[in-house]
């Protein structure tokens, strides 16, 4: 089949590789639409030691699922986390921090930047029919948004500021203003400014912004550098949290934690029922995100493309 | 008067500074019984530049308050910070955090290692009867330690892990064991393992403790060293509370952080009250930790003792 491949770092795109058997309990489904994710740039850049497909985000059809045939032939998305059901964090209700879980396109499992994909039939979401394809690709990116609202109780009184309007940026963005909090978007391209104003959001640049003032400041900009600048906004006691994901760490000041008080809190894949729910009802609508679509074949200059600054949602087609 | 002096970083022993004159609202007290913290020893590294007298930890008697004459002959512990009441901080309920204090013998006010000091009249505990300057004089170590408890919901459940046996970890041991938790605390030497055993504490060495177990680890070594011992203790999505402050930045690996959703509380000055009330009721007893006792003339001495691997709590008396 046809696929992107990642090895030692290097993206490529292949003509041949042999399609994927699933295992017990897995299901085989063919790529309908998948997303480009600043993850999957990320690992390029070496962010984890991966070698096989990348690519997370996707619907696909059910092409078989010997175990459970009902599956066959719908449309679906699959979580993003593959869990073993035994370890400690699975019996502990963790299952996205199960110890040997494979991560689609991440870790231990070949992903959806390809024809074919296997992933277990207990990580498949059926997709409501009224839900179209380019929405429900970022089923994934919109159940880590959420993941903000599990971890954190952000309530109408929260002054909030989103520091970085990228992908995850604005789906964050979307997902904080359902709280009715006081909401800000620092958004360095006139596009995502755009963007955020048509769905009623305040986009601002960084001077606009006083310092200390923030309750709850969502890091996703993707880059180190935007810890310091979300760390800026932050009121004492004030909450951090951190999406964003890269190779490399960082210096911080640790005791400046502690004389202020701050609480970080490392976010990251979250629940995909609540996030297809918000899909299906309206109530986050991502489309708006979606800046070109390439087929597969053109994977490598779908990667250039999404690594553009202020670029959106890439997506492939098979 | 005499008191110890602190300037560029370094410590030294003056019989002549004058005596503090206190302002509109003050009260001047005269020491009865302090207490040597790590703050202290850190403040002599540099990690904050302060001059004058230095020193926090303080049992005093009240020897005028010329706009509160009712004070006068009264025995009290002073509030470390010393509030505007008027900047966004204070107006949020948050007066430790106001953005213009003083800090008692740490920044912009003459601390307690004197033989007298003044503080505001609003920062005075009163202290009951039965309630000896020698516990009296962990209020403010004790109420840091309490603040684990205003930030983080421990529960009977929680499986706990204190990182560092030393003056603050101590206290923060004792303070999580109230609350019928899991708890072993991470103790390098043997006096501070007998004087947890002492209290029904279970005190370990590092290599006792399975890794990624703990729902929540405080960090009280007072080292840039325990943070990585506490991050390798907790499970994924459990919290680690930072109570260590030290000159300097660390490295730290944010995205590890994100990928295991770890939560990061800094952690600093706590509630004098809920302390001065479990010292009273004898459900923290802190005197065990007293380990030595020096006049202020020789408080040099008292503080190169306090330096010693595996010290317990100094004392200084006028």
């Amino acid at each position: 089949m046809r696929c992107l491949w990642l090895e030692g770092g290097a993206l490529s795109s292949r003509p041949d590789v042999p399609e994927p058997r699933p295992a017990a309990g897995e299901a085989l489904l063919r790529m309908r639409l998948a997303g480009v994710c600043a993850t999957d740039l990320e690992l390029r850049r070496g962010y984890l030691p991966f070698t096989g497909v990348p690519g997370h985000e996707v619907v696909a059809t059910v092409e078989a699922a010997p175990s459970a045939p009902e599956w066959e032939g719908r449309r679906v998305v699959p979580e993003i986390n593959a869990p073993c059901g035994a370890c400690p964090e699975c019996r502990a209700g963790l299952p996205r921090h199960c110890r040997s879980r494979s991560v689609l396109g991440i870790a231990g499992r070949d992903g959806a930047f390809a024809e074919l994909l296997a992933v277990p039939v207990a990580s498949l979401h059926p997709l409501p029919e009224g839900l179209a394809d380019e929405a429900a690709v970022f089923a994934e990116p919109l159940a880590a948004a959420l993941e903000v609202l599990e971890q954190v109780h952000v309530t109408p009184s929260t002054r909030a500021v989103v520091v970085g309007a990228g992908r995850l940026g604005q789906l964050v963005a979307q997902v904080l203003a359902l709280t009715g909090c006081s909401l800000a978007v620092v958004a360095r391209h006139e596009r995502q400014r755009a963007l955020l104003r048509s769905r009623g959001i305040e986009a601002v640049e960084e001077q606009d912004l006083a310092p200390r003032a923030a309750d709850l400041v969502v890091e996703a900009t993707g880059h180190p550098s935007g810890f310091d600048l979300a760390r800026r906004l932050l009121r004492p006691r004030g909450t951090l949290v951190l999406k964003s994901t890269y190779a490399g760490s960082l210096e911080v000041d640790l005791s400046a934690l502690v004389v202020d008080e701050i609480t970080l809190v490392g976010s990251r894949c979250g629940p995909f029922g609540p996030a297809l729910s918000l899909l299906e009802r309206g109530l986050v609508d991502p489309t708006g995100l979606v800046e070109a679509r390439y087929s597969l074949d053109a994977g490598l200059a779908a990667f250039e493309h999404a690594t553009r600054p202020g670029a959106l949602k890439v997506l492939l087609r098979p």
